[in-house]
């Protein structure tokens, strides 16, 4: 397995990354996050060039990290600054330092050429930090125990809901009506309308239909690993997402996949909606439902990797549902491609 | 390890078998065994054609079986017969079906080529189905941590009750005995007799006797993977197993060790016995005495196979008793050889 | 990784070898220790030579240890002795036996050669059975999850105390003091003195100090992996070790490092101290302080490993005190080698 490297990866929420080292393993690399009495966030290596142990486990000391085991200090950019009882630094003694760029909420790492870290490049997830729309995080990144890969084939296609989430976000119906699949240079995106369908059981609360609805889906995947959902529904032939706003339930879902291995995932999400701003039980709908409606995915992906495993070379069949999550996997081999 | 595949093996007790699927891994192969609403049990490779998702986390859906994920449906022939969202089933659509059979109790599985699969070739455990006789089922099957044929090892050489099984159905003299060795055309036998001897504390406590007993041990097993127990005794004198039904205990152990993996078994057991046909205290013994009797050998076994694991290719010795475990594992050996 | 062989390793605490066997894994090789009625240890390999199981699941009788599952007893010397149910003993049945040595309250095991086994050889820990010292053993022994060199480098260098140890026998200034490094045929030493400073917290209130002491570490380091350290403090003056008994906290730090695997090891441990040596309190202080101060170890041991395993290749640099440590390392590869 090969990583797409030059490029931001979600690494932490932003209130994950304090005083206090967090540990965390990003595409194989294992890294420690801090946050600088001066505020800003630093991610360097997680071993130290001594004795391998982890800078994680030492602590924090003015505006350097110092190792846990023989008091080696490091500052923000993984330079060695000190090493106790000598007054020379060992030429080479530092670690590596990743590149971070805070946004929206999150902590983003670039884990390829330095040099070419542009904070410009980190996704554009407005919503978060828009008066128009309120914001709820997902919590504490699931641990996924599969691929980044099927992780986004599941947000690419959304006729899942009716088998995985059937108690929820899913009606029985949602697979019989087409999918449109579109492309841009680095993002492929899955569009699907329900019309005239009975509300599925959450939107149905949230909203408070009386009958049925027309209900959209339009997930765009961004490489490397980034999804966002625009979702909701309205009473059918109100206008779908251009109802007024106090007749829908609209949503933007937003979606970070970072590889922890090849096969597991540090599963970041949030949400953002265009109703309900200042509805303090909605923002604790939001949390817990959708936390347990994820859930039940994360479950789903961590059985269908290890069944994967089992026997790596079993055939498969594709349906048409496959068609986004396919041609964002072959744009994505193709990108790794050219930058190894 | 090759298995034997042309053959029949124990995959579940029939009570196992329901409209909720069951998933068991046997012979490497994951299998999701479920019963449709017409009664008739089915085995499905456990592993969706489509995205690998376990068929055993999806649900029955009339006579079909419908994958968790995407909802495809397959019949008990294992064909999908419906993909949601589209009109046509991609060709190649479908998982394995495996032949089974239901039998004395449990439902036995043809892991080979299915059209050789004879259910007459189902091993003829008549006691379970007898009226001469009280069958007691040994409950939910033992997972055992060991090989198969360890455990075939165990079940055709007695002698082990002497120290495995000392306080309850093991005497210290047992090994003092002779055994014969037989051979049949597909099963080895061991016959032992232990003369006028003091009982082993369950049988002593089951049949009330007095003084000396005759024990006897009548193991068969059979390829690939059955073994039958004929055990009991009878005051010494009395005739053993030709005593009258009154005056001894006598039962007929039936085992089938199914292979999970080259290392790890399913055992399944059960006892037959022709005395206190009416004695619903003496199937409680039989329920739980046996199954700590049993347990212990699953102990045993266990720390064997771990201790032949770190050191696969250190030397033992054989002495008497092993004769006819090393004739069946030649048998066997031969057997999977002319299948191959 | 090579072990060095013909030497002696702490197998076990003397109490800790019984009538009921102990199973041990030492390098790499499974064995079981057992005490017979006449008083004397023994030490098998951990595996019957007939169908492997551990000889440590079976049990003394006599002179003998039986195994468990079929019964053959094997003698002291790992012959066997008896097989039920047969008069003969088959050729070349029996064990290994390890030869054993008995001194300061440990059981010393010899892996190599058993004709070179010379029990002088064993470490000459003294103050574990003199009059003058009061000895405090460890308790049962830690199951170290890294090397044993990893152990060794802790104990040489123990600038460590300042960063792992802070809250109790280390202080901040340690690593400000130099250190000689020493070599003999077969040992490292590393020494320093650390003058007019605070005492370190745990010493500070065995002793009662009111100002700075003067606090020594004498490490030396034996091959393959014994290890003592000679440290304590007293007033700044008044003449460091050599001060009057009732005016120091003087002791020996006795340390045994027996490489379970390559990568995990049974660390012992014992102190003797001169000073308060009928003093139950400060008994209890060195038996439960010091496990707390071992643990910290311990945890960092075990992190360094596993950040070594994932990337066994990684480069580092090497500091000032590293010196002794490194020494030993080639010491010991160089004998290893020689042996080979």
């Amino acid at each position: 397995m090969t990583f797409l490297k030059n490029c931001w990866y979600a690494a932490a929420w932003d209130d994950e990354v304090t005083g206090t080292p967090l540990a965390r393993t990003i595409l194989d690399e294992p890294v420690v996050l801090f946050r600088t009495p001066d505020g800003r966030a630093a991610a360097l290596e997680d071993r130290c060039c001594h004795r391998s142990l982890p800078l994680s486990m030492g602590r924090l000391v003015g505006e350097t990290l110092r190792c846990g085991y023989h008091g080696l200090r490091f500052d923000a950019h993984g330079r060695c600054v000190q090493v106790p009882g000598q007054s020379t630094i060992p030429p080479g003694a530092g670690v590596r330092a990743f590149p971070l760029a805070e946004r929206h909420g999150w902590v983003w790492i670039w884990t390829g050429d330095a040099e070419a870290a542009d904070p410009a490049l980190v996704p554009d997830w407005w919503w978060m930090d828009h008066p128009g729309w309120r914001p709820v995080r997902g919590g504490a990144p699931f641990h996924v125990e599969a691929s980044y890969l099927l992780l986004n084939d599941n947000l690419l296609d959304l006729s899942h809901v009716a088998y995985v989430h059937a108690g929820s976000i899913g009606t029985g119906n949602v697979a019989d009506f087409p999918i449109e699949t579109g492309r841009g240079e680095d993002f492929v995106t899955m569009s699907r309308l329900v019309a005239d369908s009975p509300a599925p059981p959450l939107y149905g609360e949230m909203g408070g239909f009386d009958g049925n609805v027309d209900r959209w889906q339009v997930a765009v995947s961004t490489l490397p690993a980034y999804n966002t959902v625009h979702a909701g529904c309205a009473p059918a032939g109100a206008g779908g997402a251009d109802a007024p706003t106090e007749r829908k339930v609209e949503f933007f879902n937003l979606n970070a996949m970072t590889p922890e291995t090849a096969t597991t995932t540090h599963y970041f999400y949030a949400h953002a909606r265009s109703f309900a701003l200042e509805d303090k039980a909605m923002d604790a709908r939001f949390r817990v439902d959708f936390r347990r409606v994820f859930g039940e995915d994360v479950s789903i992906l961590a059985a269908q990797q290890a069944n994967i495993d089992r026997r790596p070379g079993a055939s498969s069949i594709d349906i048409n549902v496959d068609g986004p999550g396919l041609a964002f996997r072959r744009m994505l081999a193709q990108r790794i491609e050219a930058e190894a």
